[in-house]
């Protein structure tokens, strides 16, 4: 299994200059005082698809032969995945089939649809049948298989919103990561590797999808009995295999939070901050309320992952 | 009567420099296929205090003699101004008395005396009798007097946001700006001068409080018969005297938008851009719908101007 390294991360940095948002570090002191820290926020939130997930998808879709980019690529994603790799592979001039779940929200089917992908539906009755189909597809048609999440490029990339980050804030002492996938948690492990930080870094996932947590205890990837959440952004069935070898590999602490801390926090962080963010973005705030130990004074960093919420959900926590 | 320079507008922003919140500059395919020209916005809604008010009073604050400081500053402001005025009082040392109407926003009240104020609103029924009881006060305990908006220096602060939208992006062609008292059109203008751009200012305000469409045509600050709109921070009864004389020599044009407009262009821009904003800062994007002259395709600018946003008002706003 190929991993990441430090020098991957590099090449992604200087791929992605100037091709993504870097995005702004928010801090208030009102979410100094939701948090009980010193606190600062990269907001991808404000990342081009709404979602950090763009890094990853571009930077892995820059380093394929250009005989891929023309005979097409084929990925799979319910969400904000689907987004990034879209915008990725349009901006690069390939054609994408995107295998989403039938069941997907129909704005996110519209909006890869908007982007120029080709999108297959029918019949897609969860995960494990998008993987399967995209498959069939790919086989059949010679596409290439970009990965949502489990790709050591698509790591480096998800890296760099952790770079910036560093950069901006060398003197961080932790950093919450929302992880499901675990691409963006294994991207900020390598990032402060990269950046040679000692930052503290602490995975948060929902209780109800804590397939990480897990499969630490497992001591490989282990599939939870059920996946239940309103972070949709976190319903990956398991972590990756590049991701969990990364993540068990450096010995991070990962903790969950139940659903109610983590629409509470949802309306915390747009209330503090002034952005939008998506249930999944708020899982750090949400884990700096449930966990005491962690209202400790460090200097914490969160990753806003991403805005794509459903309005209603986020106007129910406008006003609760 | 004393104009702001562009000297002044130089100072303010080396004055500013570290102080203020170096606000990000935000663009999404989804804004610009809503306002129909390649547009930029400003992000002041991101900005301490959750509006640009706090650049005008930080400046203002640090031009006064130490003696007025240690004696005592006045203001009047139903929301951002005495917010801005507050968070700048605390931060230079001062002690800070804030006339606000008694049916200011219970909010607003409570996050000025948050920072350290003391609220005056007893008996105080509208913006005229607010101007009586603080100069009253500031006689009567010699304090020095800091206007909410109609000073050079104010309009000297609140110019170095246009002027860093400008560093930032130096081709726009035009420049929405909301207006009210007048100060942050003027400052626009003032930083346009500063930075030697030919940029078109246009001013926007809501028809219900027209104060600066009203005294253009009068050719003298005049007060509209009534002040009447959702656009809570756009209401001040008149442009301000050092404004005006800014606004009318620039031969500037102001449009005026309807509270409907201003609605529907609230909810429009939190779901392009994914910040939250308050009404009085989605005048622009209302003015690019109402008026299809603004839609030629020039590179436009918008000042996103607060977030101090009644939440229910931006639920409603989320799922219309």
């Amino acid at each position: 299994m190929r991993l990441p390294t430090s020098e991957d991360v590099r090449r992604a940095k200087a791929a992605l200059l100037g091709r993504v948002v870097r995005t702004p570090v928010l801090g208030s002191a009102a979410l100094d005082a939701l948090t009980g820290c010193p606190t600062v926020a990269k907001a991808e939130c404000l990342q081009l698809t709404g979602s950090f997930k763009v890094r990853g998808a571009l930077y892995r879709i820059t380093t394929l032969p250009p005989g891929a980019l023309s005979a097409g690529l084929i990925t799979v994603s319910a969400g904000n995945a689907a987004l990034g790799a879209a915008y990725a592979a349009r901006e690069l001039g390939a054609r994408l089939t995107v295998v989403m779940p039938e069941k997907a929200v129909p704005e996110k089917l519209a909006a890869v649809a908007a982007l120029g992908a080709t999108v297959v539906k029918d019949g897609v009755t969860d995960a494990a049948v998008a993987f399967e189909r995209a498959e069939a597809l790919r086989a059949e048609r010679g596409l290439t298989f970009v990965h949502p999440f489990d790709d050591p490029m698509v790591v480096a990339g998800a890296a760099t919103a952790t770079l910036e980050l560093l950069e901006d804030h060398p003197d961080l002492e932790r950093l919450l990561v929302p992880c499901s996938g675990g691409g963006l948690l294994a991207g900020a492990i390598m990032a402060a590797r990269t950046a040679g930080s000692s930052v503290e870094i602490v995975g948060v996932q929902p209780a109800g999808a804590d397939g990480i947590v897990r499969s630490l205890a497992a001591g490989r990837p282990v599939v939870p009995p059920a996946i239940s959440t309103v972070a949709d952004g976190l319903t990956a069935p398991k972590p990756g295999e590049v991701n969990f070898a990364i993540i068990a590999g450096a010995g991070v602490r990962v903790l969950s939070v139940d659903d109610g801390a983590i629409l509470a926090a949802l309306g915390e962080v747009v209330r503090a901050l002034r952005v939008v963010v998506e249930p999944s973005a708020a899982v750090g705030v949400a884990a700096l309320s449930a966990y005491g130990e962690l209202r400790d004074g460090a200097r914490t960093g969160l990753l806003l992952s991403g805005s794509n919420v459903n309005w209603r959900l986020l106007a129910e926590g406008m006003i609760a």
